[in-house]
C-alpha cells in the first residue's frame, strides 16, 4: 500500500481535534506541538553512516519539522534498537551533540533488540512549544514561494558517501543537516504557509499548493545551489535538504534570507519554467514511500 | 549494550524536568502523561500473528502503561512500515478494532517503507490525561504487592501460537490483550507504586522493590493462574500479562479484585516462598532486551 492509500484510510478512523485531520507534519496536544520521524538503515540512512551522523540526522530531521512551525524545542523521545557496544557508544556521543548544540532535553523512549542482521528502525517523536504554527495549507493566490538556504546539498552529499570520497560541506549538509530553528521562529508569525524540504523541493512545493488547493509555479532558474551543486533539476527532487519552504506575501520583508522561486495562483498543479520557457515535469518529483 | 548500560549512559545526557531520570515507564509534558513502545517482528511478535492482533497489540502495550498511570485515553501516534497491501489491510482493521474499544483518537504518526524482507518494527507513542500517576518507586516498607488478573495466560497463548493449536481463550491474551484501564484509574489515586507486568511479574515486581529502595517477597502459591496455567514459576517469569502490578497499605479496601502476592520490607532484592519454603530464585526473573 501507498503512503497516500494509508493515509487515506488511517483518515476514516476516529482522529484527534490535534490531528488536523492528517493533512500536517505535526500534530496538536497540550498546547506543544508533537511530530516523530522513523529513519530506516539501507532507506534513510546507509549502513555505513557513522552512528554518531545517523543520531544528529534522526534528531535534526524531527527538529525541522518545528522549525517549520515556528516552535521552541521541549524535548525529545527516543525508540531505539540496541546493537553492538561500537555502535551504541558512537550513537549516543552524535545524539549528545545534537542535543546539546539545539537544547533540547530528552525525555523518555524505548529500547529494543532487533532479529540478528535487521536493518536499524530509530524513531524519534519531538515537541516544541509556543509556535505560531503556520498550516502547509494556507498558501493564498499570489503569494510567492520560498526558500531558506541552499537546495541539493544532502542529495549531492549523499552521491559523495556512496562514492566515498568529495566535497567534506556538502557531505555533512547530507549527513548533519541543520533545522532552521531560528528562522523557522523569526518566519511563522508573518508567513501563510510553511513546511520543511524533506522529501525534494518540487515535491514538496506541489504538496504545498495542493493542501492550499492552489497551483504552483517555479522558476528552476531560481533554485538556490550550493558551490558544487550544478544541475537545478536533480537538486529540486533529490530531498533530505530540511531547508525551509514558506508562502508568504510578495511585498512581505523577509526578517531572514531567503530565495523567492515562484508564485502561487488559481487552479492546480506545478509548472517549471527554465530560461524563461515551460519545461516538463519529470517523473519523480522526489522521494516517495511506498512506491516501489 | 545492555537496555540498562544504554540507560545510564541516557542519564547523563540533559533530560527533561518530566523525564522523571528516566526511571518511570511514562513521562510527564504538556499536563499529560506518554508512553512510547516499540513493537519488533520476531521478537515481540510472530511474523505468522494476523497483522490485526499485531495492530491491536501495539496499542493495547502503549494503553497499558496509561493504565498504570490511572489516566484518561487522549490519543497516539503510529509509525509503520508500509508492506504488501493484504498485510496493510489487515493492520488497518485491527487498528479500527483497538482504537474503536478504547475510545481512543489517532493524533498522527509516520510511515516508511523497509528494505525487502526486513522484519517489521512498529511503534506506538500513547498519551494520557489527569492521571494521579503513582509511580514504580512509591513502594512503603510494610506495603503489601497486589496483581489484577491471571498471570502467564500470554506466555502460555505464545506456546499456543507456536505449536497451532490449544486454548482459545490463553491464545487471544496473548494476541489481544486488554489494557487495565478501568482498574487503573480506580487504583492509581488509592496506591503508592503501580507498573504493568509487561517483561514477567518477577523482573517487573523486583523492578518495583529496587526503584522503591526496598525488599519484596513473593508467595508463589499467592500467583493467580488462570485455568490451563499450571506452573506458576513459569507464569510469573513469562510476560505480556498487562495486568497492574501495584504496591498498597496491606489494610487498604481495593476498589477492584487483585491478588496479593506478598510484602514490601527493608532491605534489597527479591525473594520467593513455595509451599512456605524459601526456593532459589530462576536463572531469568523474565524478559530482558539486549541480553543476548
Amino acid at each position: 500500500m501507498t503512503e497516500t492509500d494509508f493515509l487515506t484510510h488511517l483518515r476514516s478512523l476516529p482522529l484527534h481535534p490535534g490531528a488536523h485531520g492528517l493533512t500536517d507534519d505535526t500534530a496538536t496536544l497540550g498546547g506543544l506541538v508533537v511530530t516523530t520521524d522513523t529513519l530506516v538503515e539501507d532507506v534513510h540512512f546507509l549502513a555505513t553512516d557513522p552512528p554518531g551522523d545517523v543520531a544528529w540526522k534522526l534528531v535534526a530531521t524531527n527538529l525541522s519539522d518545528l522549525a517549520a512551525k515556528g516552535a521552541l524545542v521541549e524535548g525529545i523521545l527516543l525508540n531505539y534498537p540496541l546493537g553492538d557496544t561500537g555502535y551504541d557508544r558512537a550513537f549516543l556521543a552524535g545524539l549528545a551533540d545534537v542535543l546539546a548544540v539545539h537544547d533540547c532535553p530528552l525525555i523518555g523512549g524505548d529500547t529494543v533488540t532487533l532479529p540478528p542482521g535487521a536493518p536499524r528502525v530509530l524513531t524519534v517523536t519531538a515537541f516544541g512549544r509556543d509556535a505560531a504554527a503556520p498550516p502547509r495549507s494556507g498558501a493564498k493566490a499570489g503569494d510567492a514561494l520560498y526558500v531558506t538556504g541552499t537546495i541539493g546539498d544532502a542529495g549531492a552529499g549523499l552521491v559523495i558517501a556512496l562514492a566515498g570520497h568529495g566535497d567534506a560541506r556538502l557531505l555533512a549538509r547530507y549527513r548533519r543537516p541543520t533545522p532552521r530553528l531560528a528562522e523557522g521562529r523569526a518566519l511563522a508569525p508573518l508567513v501563510h504557509a510553511m513546511m520543511d524540504v524533506s522529501d525534494g523541493l518540487l515535491i514538496d512545493a506541489a504538496r504545498m499548493a495542493a493542501a492550499s488547493d492552489l497551483a504552483v509555479a517555479i522558476d528552476l532558474d531560481a533554485v538556490p545551489l550550493a558551490p558544487g551543486v550544478i544541475d537545478p533539476l536533480k537538486a529540486a527532487t533529490a530531498g533530505d535538504d530540511y531547508e525551509l519552504l514558506f508562502a508568504a506575501a510578495p511585498d512581505l520583508a523577509l526578517p531572514v534570507p531567503a530565495a523567492r522561486l515562484g508564485t502561487f495562483s488559481p487552479g492546480r498543479g506545478l509548472t517549471l519554467t527554465q530560461d524563461k520557457r515551460l519545461i516538463p515535469l519529470p517523473d519523480h518529483l522526489g522521494y516517495q514511500h511506498g512506491l516501489r
